[in-house]
């Protein structure tokens, strides 16, 4: 056997589990809006444009994963609607570092954009820093990727 | 005319952009590779298990939108390299965002798992921080979406 096994089709990567769960264009576009207070299925379907089976499709996959809550309304108990869990509002850097390299890398010449501001202040969104466990920030180069034994191996 | 336009399927959201050029799967994948260093053509197929014609279409759409460069090899002319633009080296909190939701919310029973690390301390990665411009960290609850002219129409 090889000393690093071939990262190839495996799953042993979390990039690679993450976009199982969403990795797919509708998936994060829904979670954006669930971001904006977005809840019923007829309120995503007329923002997003999407089809019903489609958007009922994704829906049902996202709280298959524990990505979001399906519960009755709080105003109205026969209505039904779709809430971020904490496993889906952890998602929040990712859609944040989207956003940003979309604003950066792809402008659009003209018409209306939507930014991203710091409610107390205004000062808009400006970057994403990947930290490590001593609160150091982690840029590009300083990166290593490395196989590591799976959480509960060790004891094995 | 509503003050505020609908999202709807709009491309005023930078996020809808970014994932015009990199919402698919393969994708993030194929960009996963080129920043542990993968180059050539036979390479990101042994690695990734991906068809031919899957991984071709792909990589002809990351050099289209800059974020792959298509250059000859500086070892072998006859060879041709894919290598990360700056663009594509921006995608770098996208990717570890990414990373880092997989490893804590679809961890795996057992196996080898790819971990990722600061090179000079050995310290995990342990979380993305989204900054505004005034270097203040903005979390979710924080963060206000608005429309905005785009860049250019201040002056019209």
């Amino acid at each position: 056997m090889a000393d690093t096994p071939p990262i190839a089709t495996d799953d042993g990567c979390p990039i690679t589990r993450a976009l199982a769960v969403i990795g797919e264009r509708w998936t994060l576009l829904i979670l954006r809006h669930a971001y904006r207070g977005v809840r019923r299925f007829a309120d995503f379907e007329r923002e997003l444009g999407i089809a019903k089976n489609v958007l009922s499709d994704r829906l049902k996959r996202l709280v298959e994963h524990g990505v979001l809550d399906r519960t009755p309304s709080r105003e109205d108990a026969r209505s039904i609607e779709y809430r971020l869990s904490p496993k889906g509002r952890d998602l929040y850097p990712v859609l944040m570092s989207l956003a940003l390299w979309g604003e950066r890398w792809e402008p659009q010449g003209s018409g209306c954009v939507l930014r991203f501001r710091n409610r107390s202040s205004g000062a808009p969104l400006a970057g994403v820093r990947v930290m490590d466990g001593d609160g150091v920030e982690v840029g590009p180069r300083d990166l290593v990727m490395e196989w590591a034994p799976a959480a509960g191996e060790d004891a094995a």
